[in-house]
């Protein structure tokens, strides 16, 4: 048996669940090894239940063959997991309580009746997850690898002149060609005064000279994500930004070098955020220090002054301070790391910064 | 006041609630008229409230100027979307209930305790959407005018040799030259086989000399979609391919020609499909006749054979029959139509097929 199954399935009998449903795509794609849309995923303890209409079942046959029954959707796809279980005798049916609109809720349990139980979990994927295996750091490496050239290859294209969305365009076009199915999210190429707005949406802004360019890209190798920004100057950069520029990257280190197993989580988020204030720019830093990434672009850990978990090896999460002046600039610094047994490994390093 | 918040405002009068949580982000666009990203939107006679994080907050304050509060999130955003509706004595709250998670709805129903109640709905902003304005035609227009060129464009990208996944690549980049923000999904170029699955995901195939290779592609223009499949040739067509595609046209035109206003709306999904089946590819046509476009690239109306509502003037939606010979190849050709007064209007009908 695949040893993700048979975790999830140590997890259910811990728990006194004889049955877990999953929604969320992402978890669907780790426990069956195959790229999930449009499903549904029922675990038991002798068999699994994949769920999905008729665009996927030629697809998931040919992929899930033998691990799971696949069961071609056809009405109320609710109604079929509720009979489903109620033929299986499942009992209590743990479902993800953070990825199950309460609408389909409702209907499954509807369909359940008295016979069985729906019991809100959450995470128990995720947890998981958010361990690497050695395969998954390797797909998340060549995904770092791809956007790493592309990074070098975006320094070619900045010129004044260039719309942000031209940018854009190239890299999309780009990472293709190096192996990547898709960007990871929306590209962000931020020019000047946009790069204050930390999420922007790149636009037709032409860049000019003299200017910071954010650039904030991640690609998709084999359903794993990178995610890396860094700040390109056209010209001369002034005294204000290279000053804002060396706090963000000392912020950066002071948080990189506290990393390491058993680190409680908030720790490393308040040194990088300390340091930012201790210099000045503590008003000018509102989002966390960085996320999980993995199948998902954002996965636990959340590297928040307000998680209070412990770091462990095999953790894959980025790393990015930033100071957002508005109106004027902003600068944010992004890198990706493993947790190693002696501390961590930054798998953007090569990257120049 | 704006006429969208006023239609939802006098709906939540009909239905005696006297408050609406919005969590879709498309639904939430639609009312602020801003590309929301994680965000909530909480309508009520008097007042808006948006709220979203630090990383959003400069931005939406700019775009909402009048129209909402801005509330900038910290800590858990369901308690304070609780506390915001017990101070503005809201009693009975709306939300959708097809797009909350449940652990959302158990979370702000703790914060409201017995003093106000959540009141399960679905559609009231998705019913409005479905009817578009003037200006968000044109928007849609503009959207299927850059994937038609896109289109041509594909004719002389695609060679012997070349991977679905370049062609992807050369695609993904022209169009944001031409004024797109984003393809509106994962543009597929599926090739030979490859096109008998319905939402193939382009790979590392290359394109083989008399093969079809099928374009399902949309983009997303100012937040409206466009969505549009063509299958092109190289080469000398099979009598096959030939005859099979000859029938999905003749079906899309089975269907196109019933269209208009107070149609009950699986008569034409069920025109293409009786077609189809006359033919003698019945079991070989899996999925919906069509879907809703907009803000959102599927939504309201489904074109199925379960909908037995009506057509309506203003309606967006493609129709999209499709044959899948499985291991040989498939052929789907996608429109997008606009009912009329009379009838409807091909908007894509410039697009050579």
């Amino acid at each position: 048996m695949d040893p993700r199954i048979k975790n999830i399935r140590s997890k259910l009998i811990e728990e006194n669940l004889d049955g877990f449903l999953l929604s969320l795509p992402a978890n669907i794609s780790y426990l069956t090894k195959y790229p999930s849309r449009d499903s549904y995923y029922l675990v038991s303890p002798k068999n699994n239940f994949y769920f999905t209409d008729s665009r996927y079942t030629e697809e998931a046959k040919n992929a899930l063959r033998g691990s799971a029954s696949i069961i071609k959707t056809n009405g109320s796809v609710f109604k079929m997991i509720a009979d489903v279980s109620l033929k299986s005798h499942l009992k209590r049916i743990a479902f993800e309580e953070r990825h199950l609109p309460f609408a389909e809720y409702q209907e499954i349990k509807r369909g359940l009746g008295r016979k069985a139980k729906l019991i809100p979990t959450h995470s128990l994927t995720e947890k998981l997850r958010c361990l690497k295996e050695t395969q998954e750091v390797a797909k998340i490496k060549k995904a770092i690898n791809i956007t790493s050239k592309a990074l070098d290859f975006a320094k070619k294209v900045i010129s004044p002149g260039k719309k942000e969305i031209e940018v854009v365009a190239e890299l999309e076009r780009y990472i293709r060609y190096l192996g990547a199915s898709n960007s990871a999210f929306d590209i962000i190429v931020a020019s000047g005064p946009n790069s204050s707005f930390p999420h922007h949406i790149s636009g037709n802004r032409k860049i000019k000279s003299g200017e910071p360019v954010l650039i904030d890209i991640g690609v998709d190798f084999l359903g794993y994500k990178s995610d890396l920004t860094r700040v390109f100057f056209l010209g001369r950069i002034s005294s204000s930004v290279k000053e804002v520029y060396d706090i963000v990257c000392s912020a950066q280190k002071e948080a990189i070098r506290r990393i390491k197993p058993q680190e409680i989580i908030d720790k490393i988020d308040k040194a990088a955020r300390q340091y930012i204030s201790s210099k000045g720019y503590g008003g000018f830093f509102g989002h966390n220090l960085g996320h999980g990434i993995g199948l998902e672009i954002h996965e636990e850990p959340q590297i928040s002054s307000k998680n209070s978990g412990l770091l462990n090896t095999s953790m894959v999460f980025t790393i990015e301070p930033g100071i957002y002046l508005p109106n004027k600039f902003g600068i944010r610094i992004e890198d990706v790391v493993l947790v190693t047994e002696k501390g961590c490994e930054v798998l953007s390093a090569s990257i120049h910064k």
